[in-house]
Parts: C-alpha cells; sequence; structure tokens
C-alpha cells in the first residue's frame, strides 16, 4: 500500500468558516472584504491536487537522491524538484499572500496557511525552498531601500527569485550574538560581506537563476552582541549579471529533508546591501519571526496530517488477529480483524486525529489573528490581534512540530515492522519531521519566549484576554448542551490562570524559575489552547448538516477531552512547583 | 567533538553491589557460589574495552556502507564487521552465559546483561547478528534432539556459529498463528520446508559459515491458528557440507541498523529437523522469551546511556548564551555560558540520566531474577523468581526501548541542528534505537502481554509479591532517613495497587476493558518500578565512600521523584477509568 495523501479539504473548511467563522473576520479587514468561501475552496483544491499530485510522486525519490553538489560548488535538486518549482511559480503559488502592489494575489495568511500545510505534507524537504520567500518578502519590503525594493521585492513575491536566510555560524546558533560575519561599507554605498554561515536552507540551488541571501552581520563599527548586527541583502547574480563572490563550500549529511540543500556558505567580499538601519537586524528579522515560526508550525501539522491519514488507511487494511470488539460486532468474521478494531491501535489512530483536528484549529487561529493584527479596520482590534498572534506563535511552532515528530513515530508504530523499512514512507515522515522541532529556535527557545516575552513581559494581559475569549467559548457550549466540553474548558482556563500566577509570583525573588518550568509551561497552556480547539470544535459541528461527519467529529474532539486532557495537569503541577530545586550537574 | 562511549563501569558495580545485593543471591546459586565481584569487575572491564575499542569505530561506517547482497544471494557485512565477530568469539563472549557443560563460562544472565548493554551501546547493528545465539542456545538446549544438540549446541553456545530466527511472513506479524510456511515430514525423519519469512535478522551473511535458522512451520496434519506452529532447525550448511535450499531473496532497507542484514528468505524444501513436539512449537520458542525480551530492553538502556554521556560532555563544551546561574555562580565569566547551566539543558540531561540508571536496576534486577528462577537453591525462590522475572519482562522490554528512541531525540535537541547532521552521531542512535519498540513484540503486545497474563491471570499475584518488596524498601529508605523517597514510594506502590483493583473489578463485565488501558498500565507500573529503582539506589548511596559520587547520585534520584514521577499519576488516572468509553473509527 503505498504512502498517499488526500488533501484534508473539509476539515479545513470546517475550521476556516464554523470554528473560527473567518469571514466574519474578513469582512472587517479592507484587503479581504470581497473574499468569498467559494473563492477559498477552490484556491485550496487546487493547492491540494498540487500537493498530491506534484509534490508527493517526488518526495520519496528526493529522500532517496539528495542534491549534490560538484567541484564548482554548484547543487543539482533532485529528479524533478525544478520542474515542480516551475509549476509552483507558474500556479502563482508564492505570491498568494503577497499584496497585489507587487505582483502578489493578496489573500489572507491564513488561506496560505492552509496551502502550505499540504504543501509540506506531500514535500518537506521541496517545501523548505518556497518556504522563506514570504519571510523575505516581508522583511524587504518593509526595511529595505526604494532601490532594492524595486530590484528584488516583485520577483521575491512572485517566486521568480528565491530566497536564503544566512544567520547560523559554527559558534552562534541559538545565539546570535556570537556571530562573527562582517561587512564593509563602500564609497558607492555597497557592502563587501566577509564571513561563513552554516545551515542555510537554499543557499545554493539550481531551481532560480537568482538567489537573495539575507545575511545577519557586523559592521566595522559595530557594538559587540545582539546589539550590533546588521541585516544585508547579498544576491547570487550581481546587477551587471555578473556572480556575486560567495560559494557553498558543503553541503550537510542529514537524518531528513534530504530534498533540500542545507549550505555551508562561505562570503568573499561579497557585494550587498544594507536592509533595515545599522545595527538594527534582528529587530528587521524578527519582524518575519511569527509568520515563520507559523510556517515551521504548519510543517508539523502537515506531517501529522499525512501520518494519520496513512495510518488509519494501514490499520483499516491490515489484519491480526480477532478483536473483542470489532466495527462488525463481536465475532463477526471469520478470519483476523483489521488491527484499526484492536484498543491499542484504536488509542493511537484517535490520539492523532484528535491532535491534528485540534492543532489545526490553534495553527489557523494564529494565522488569522495575523491577517486581523495586519488588516483589521479597528486600530484596537489589531492591536489585539497582534498580541494574541505573538502568545499563540510559540505555542503553535513548538507543540506543533513536537506531535509532528511523536505523531509520525506513533504511527509507524502501527505497521509495526513495515513502519521501519522505508518504502512505507512514514520513517521518512518521522526523520524529515524531526527538524521542525529545531530550526527557526528549538522548541525550548519557543518556550521561552512564550514564558518570558508574551506571558509575564506584559503582566499577563495578553494571556487574559486569550481567556477571555476561551470562556466565552466554554459559555456557549454549555448554553449548546456540551456540558462536558464547558466544564473541561473552563477547568484548563482556571489552571492556566492559577499556574500563571505562581509562576509570577515565584519570578520576581528568583529570575531563573520560569526558566525552570518554561517548557512545561508550553505544554500546559498548548493543552488549555487544545481545550479550546476541541469544545469550539464540537459546538461548530452541531451546525453541519451531515450528521454522520459531526458525530464522528465530536467524538473524536471528546476522545481528547477524555483520554488526552489530563496530560495538562501534570505540565501545571511542575509550573506550580517553580521554586523546585533543578540541580546544577 | 566526535560520538564517544565511556563504559558505566561504576554504576554497573553499585547497582550489581549495592542496589541488588547480588552477591547475596549468588551465594545461594549453585553455579554461582563461587563468584566474586573482583571477577565479575575484570570481565565488564574487558567487555566495556571491546565495545568502546572494537565495536564504536565500526558503527557509523556501518550506518553508511550497510549490508550489500549480490545476485546468488550472498550478504556481506559492512567493513570491520567480520574482525569484530572473530574477536568476539575469541574472547569468550558469546558462551558468557552459557553451561560449561557446552563450552560456555556458566556467568549470570546479570553479568551477561551488562556486557550486553555496553556492546549495544556501541553499534546496534552489529549486535543484532550474535543477539540471537542465547535464544537460539537456550531453545536447542530445552527442545532439541540429543542428536541436533551434539552436531550444533556447542557451536552456538560459543558463537562459532551463528543463528536466525525466522517467524515473521508477511501476513503474519503480530499475529503468528497466520503463518504458512510447511514442514513436510520425510522418511529418515527429517523435514523438507517450503516457505518466504521476511524481517529475518542475520538470515544470510558473511560473519560465519554456518547458520542455524530456527523456523516457525506448519506440519501437513496442523490444526489452525496458533496451536499448529511447529519449530525446524534448517541449517544453512548441511551435515555432509553442501548448502541448504534456503536464499536470501533481499534485504530491506531500513530506517536504522543498517549494519543488520535483514533478510527476505525463501525455504525451497530446506532440510531441517523439528526442534521440540508437533505443533508445540510456539511453547518452544516462547521458552527463550523473557531473556530475548529482556535483551532488547538493555538495547533501550544503552541507547540512552551512551545518547547521555555525549549529550552531557556536549553542554559542557559548547557555550551559546548566559546562563543566570551558572556552574562557577551567577555572572563568572564574560562569555557565554556552557548550555548544560541553561535549565531547559540541565532538564534534559537529568531526565536523561535519572531516567537510565533507574531503569539499569530494573532490567538488572529482571536479569537476576531469572538467574535465580534457574539456579536458586529452594524450590520456592525459583518459583517466586520466576514469576517476577515474568512480570518484570514486558516492563524492561517496552519502557527501556521507548525511552531508547525517546531518549536519544531529547539528546539529539542538545545538539540543535548539529544533531540533525550525521557526523555527529546521535541521529544514527535514534534511528537506530527506534526499531527496539517494534520487534521480538511490539510494546503495545508487551503491555498486553503485562496486564492480561502477568497481572491480572494470577490475580494480581505476583503483582502483590512484588509489591511487599517495594514496600520492604520504602520501610527501609524511612529507617534511612530517606522520608522523601519513602513516601514516594509508598504512594505509588499504593496507586498502582489501587489502578490495578479498579481494572480488574471492569474486567469481569467487560472484557475489552483492559485491553483499552494496558499500555497506561505498562507506563504507570514502570514508573512505580522506577519510585523503587530510585529509593533503592538513594539509600545504596549511602554506603558508598565516596560522598561526592554518591550525593550526585542522589540528587539525580531526587530529580526523578520530583520531576518525574508525578507523570504516573495520568496513568493510573487513565486506568482507573477503563470503563470510559474508546470510539471505534
Amino acid at each position: 500500500m503505498p504512502w498517499d495523501y488526500a488533501p484534508p479539504l473539509a476539515d479545513m473548511r470546517f475550521v476556516i468558516e464554523r470554528v473560527l467563522a473567518a469571514p466574519a473576520s474578513w469582512a472587517r479587514c479592507a484587503p479581504f472584504a470581497e473574499l468569498d468561501l467559494e473563492t477559498v475552496d477552490a484556491v485550496l483544491q487546487e493547492a491540494g491536487r498540487f500537493a498530491a499530485g506534484v509534490l508527493l510522486p517526488i518526495n520519496a525519490g528526493g529522500d532517496a537522491m539528495g542534491c549534490v553538489r560538484d567541484a564548482a560548488g554548484h547543487v543539482r535538486t533532485p529528479p524533478g524538484f525544478r520542474e515542480a518549482y516551475r509549476a509552483f511559480v507558474d500556479g502563482g503559488w508564492p505570491a498568494l499572500p503577497c499584496s497585489p502592489d507587487w505582483g502578489g494575489q493578496g489573500l489572507p495568511l491564513l488561506v496560505d496557511a492552509a496551502t502550505r500545510e499540504m504543501f509540506v505534507a506531500c514535500n518537506h524537504g521541496w517545501v523548505m525552498y518556497p518556504d522563506l520567500l514570504h519571510g523575505a518578502y516581508e522583511t524587504i519590503k518593509a526595511h529595505a531601500s526604494d532601490d532594492l525594493k524595486a530590484r528584488y521585492l516583485q520577483d521575491v513575491a512572485t517566486g521568480r527569485t528565491l530566497a536564503a536566510m544566512a544567520l547560523t555560524e559554527p559558534q552562534a546558533g541559538s545565539d546570535l550574538g556570537l556571530l562573527r560575519t562582517r561587512a564593509e561599507p563602500q564609497p558607492d554605498g555597497s557592502l563587501r560581506v566577509h564571513g561563513s554561515k552554516i545551515f542555510i536552507s537554499g543557499g545554493e540551488h539550481d531551481l532560480t537563476e537568482q538567489i537573495v541571501h539575507l545575511v545577519l552581520c557586523r559592521l566595522p563599527d559595530a557594538p559587540p552582541g545582539s546589539k550590533g548586527i546588521s541585516l544585508a541583502l547579498v544576491p547570487r547574480r550581481l546587477p551587471d549579471g555578473t556572480r556575486n563572490a560567495m560559494h557553498c563550500d558543503g553541503l550537510e549529511h542529514k537524518m531528513g529533508i534530504h530534498g533540500s540543500a542545507t549550505c555551508q556558505m562561505r562570503y568573499e567580499g561579497a557585494t550587498g546591501w544594507l536592509v533595515g538601519e545599522p545595527h538594527r537586524g534582528l529587530a528587521a528579522m524578527f519582524l518575519m519571526m511569527n509568520s515563520a515560526r507559523l510556517h515551521v508550525g504548519l510543517q508539523g501539522l502537515g506531517h501529522q496530517e499525512v501520518a494519520t491519514q496513512n495510518a488509519l488507511r494501514y490499520a483499516s487494511e491490515r489484519a491480526q488477529g480477532r478483536a473483542l470488539a470489532g466495527g462488525g460486532g463481536p465475532g463477526a468474521g471469520a478470519g483476523p480483524d483489521a488491527i484499526a478494531h484492536h484498543p491499542a491501535v484504536r488509542h493511537t489512530l484517535l490520539r492523532l486525529q484528535a491532535l491534528v483536528e485540534g492543532q489545526r484549529v490553534i495553527a489557523y487561529r494564529a494565522a488569522l489573528a495575523l491577517d486581523e493584527a495586519a488588516h483589521h479596520a479597528d486600530a484596537g482590534a489589531r492591536a489585539q490581534a497582534a498580541a494574541l498572534a505573538a502568545l499563540m506563535t510559540p505555542v503553535v511552532k513548538a507543540f506543533c512540530t513536537h506531535q509532528g515528530f511523536h505523531g509520525a513515530s506513533a504511527a509507524l508504530q502501527v505497521w509495526g515492522g513495515y513502519g521501519y523499512v522505508r518504502e512505507y514512507g512514514v520513517e521518512q515522515s518521522l526523520r524529515d519531521a524531526r527538524i521542525a522541532m529545531i530550526y527557526e529556535g528549538t522548541n525550548e527557545i519557543q518556550a521561552i519566549d512564550l514564558l518570558q516575552r508574551k506571558v509575564l513581559a506584559d503582566g499577563g494581559a495578553a494571556l487574559r484576554a486569550w481567556l477571555v475569549e476561551a470562556r466565552a467559548e466554554a459559555r456557549r457550549c454549555a448554553d449548546a448542551g456540551l456540558a462536558d466540553f464547558a466544564a473541561a474548558l473552563e477547568a484548563e482556563c482556571d489552571a492556566a490562570a492559577h499556574a500563571t500566577a505562581a509562576v509570577a509570583a515565584t519570578a520576581g525573588a528568583d529570575r531563573e524559575a520560569p526558566l525552570r518550568v518554561a517548557d512545561d509551561y508550553l505544554m500546559g497552556l498548548s493543552h488549555t489552547m487544545l481545550a479550546w480547539a476541541w469544545a469550539a470544535s464540537a459546538r461548530a459541528a452541531l451546525g453541519v448538516p451531515d450528521r454522520r461527519w459531526a458525530e464522528a467529529k465530536t467524538a473524536r474532539m471528546r476522545y481528547g477531552l477524555q483520554w488526552l486532557l489530563p496530560q495538562a495537569a501534570v505540565h501545571w503541577q511542575r509550573v506550580s512547583a517553580a521554586g523546585s530545586v533543578l540541580p546544577h550537574l
């Protein structure tokens, strides 16, 4: 049974239309005022067709072949990658959420998010190339000079040019303040960039002629640490058509995403131009952080979805052992039963489904918040949406990628020994999914960001605002007769509020305390958001005409409530014990 | 910094001598009555030298090269594997726990277990070849005819001959009752075996001239299902020196353990001989199940140990960011601090250490129980030890391999992006470790075995006997001034007893109920056993002359108590809710 993918269009539409009521938000956002669900459906249907029809067939080959670098430093992507990228650009996919001013289609990030989920589910390695485009687009649009914008922005928006983010150096990973790449200003206003970078996704490849590198570097007069970092745009091809002085010295041999060229880059007096203010490069990049981290979270979501679908299908066809209670009733058949009827496998499949569907609601809510933050008619609503997006982003990034990997592993177990063998596909998903827990800020960095910057720094205001929204959902559930969902959500909101107060109280006298419990805080709040997502989904399902679909959805959400939510208590308990000793090694 | 391994001899000696007081047990076991700790130390020291000096250097190469099969079906193992195997046989390692009657050294399985932990930590792929020897030895010794024993047993004991277990067929994995390979009795008393098997580790290779296959098959008059399965010994070389009619049709391309040849085998009228009674093949193999499953658990332990060591070393040398509280005190240095001082990394490292050290106590206790079950002077003690070994075995297999994989993933995270790159070693450990959750009975099968066969089937007698032992340890801790360990262990024993009673009560009217909670039951009881292991270790540490070592050990055990044990409550809660609905899909 080959690895396959059916775009989850029904669930996407359900989340966008019924759970999040996105059209009501769009009505308040000028660029989307005319947008209707039929257009969105058509876009997502086409994206799903591209994902399953173009990207999936070259996924296993990309893993098996990987990228190849020749002696001159040129990089060849796996078979089919170029053709797929050309079709991607021709289809207008890179430009989906970009402004029509720059050749884009001006669709919401929410719609873009759903397409990304499908693309990555079908080919994570390939997606790495265009995945950085939107961040580069936003950074150039917000910070580059008019001249640079005129030269590069439309090509980046439409994907005719690809982009690379050159941040990491061997000694500077999570701590970018340690980076050493230097940029020397020239009389003509350009920079000469010298330095070595590692882990540069798409630093070199054969998909496009032009690649713009956004390089973090230091100007000669830079103060030490993170306050002395500038951002330079360094193109592979200079305006006169010659090759810039930059070289790919090697490709990393990685556990997964073999189709993605992870480059060691050397800039040898490469010509570039400053983007944004001198020494304010990190700030310029942080602008794009929320959407970039959301995108990585969507990678986790995509892996979960494709692993879940395939595990469900395999479990429905693989027969081993007799089930005490089968779908056709106990003892209905004579031979072995499909393993989907065995309780251990049912648990695995229901857990996978409840989590991916709940996390889809959370991730799409964050995307909607980004749209509202940018475009809502009301300034107060924009500010509130921005705070919500900031709060949710680390949860989406860390929680969805955590489950992207662990969900792939749980799915692999459904296949038994077959899962460990390459040709069945799930082991590639596990290997590919693992990186998303690391890049774009490790999940531990996300946890610190959440607790320190998003919760404690504003005295808990953003969290309280979200809890108000969640408790309102609980009341709506209670009114709609979903008493168990209402009670569970209220209880999770209480637990989050109490644990937050506890850690805030400890943090005053013990600055390290929040750092000791940040990971548990993130997992705890992730469960509170899950409780909200499951409750909101169960309530939204009441309005779905297809009652069979709706009842199956509610059963999965209730499974999450009953079997998965208790895990939150462990995390909150550890957060509340923030004062506990954590020995030094 | 290269992947490395320091044999954990000090902790092994601590567990064997002080926590388990193994010498006192040996004194009651005739074959070990003369054994002293100095001999054991010397054996383990030598084993550690072999593991780190011979097996580790060929580990990464084995992963990169894998096995190669030629058109004739011959299989070449990776470079160095043959030489290492020769040295292994010459060193007498295969024969360690075998009877001196058959060329063995007659050492306890406990000592053998410690050597296995070290071997697999250094090269899981290589270990796959000799790993099956002991099971084959036990099966042949207990069930084969005198003629077969005379022909094969000494060679199997000493490793001059390797062995393969041929169980799985494409349609028969966890459900062996579905297997179809058939055996036709011949006038001369031999069998002609016809059939195809998959996932046969070491079915074909170039390490030894002879390979004996233990093949599950059906005789012509076999009843259907698992009660009609027989066991045949099928050698690669027939007694007259000719090649038997068996072929390796292919090798699996796997996520990990590339050095191990996982063969698709075809038997085309291959000559074999019955081992044990007709139709009683599964029973004959189940005899070796406890030790085989213990060995797989030790694989998980080995992966944890090597991943933990390397993560600790890397975290001590990699500097990123400032720590609020460093080893040298807050703000001691000017540059970035070693990441081992950051709370998130400290959590990861302490969790890894507390788990591997706790699981070592559990796994070694199970090995000691197997030794006592076989050799204790007192029949009652033998029976009790056998029941304890049976109870602990699924816990060791499932819990240690679960953490073998998840521990490797947690360790990988310490490296950040470097962890995802092949040359640093940890990603191979993650890939290799994953298989142990599947083979020798998936971890879900272990959970069912534990709850149904080991706990409920005897009315909880074996569990109660173990709880008596655990509660006695709690009282000793209380007397020794370790009140927190005593209280936590008592509480965990209570929780295990209550949850067991709850599921037993539900099971009467609802036969599926235990199956719905088996996985949680196993994880719950694993935590009870951890609580015992940590308490016993803390108490044993009181007697260690090196107070610094002892205090660091106690701090790690206390970390487990405070930060990890709360997880048990979630598992027991789900077990107690055995009556909850688990929807069908």
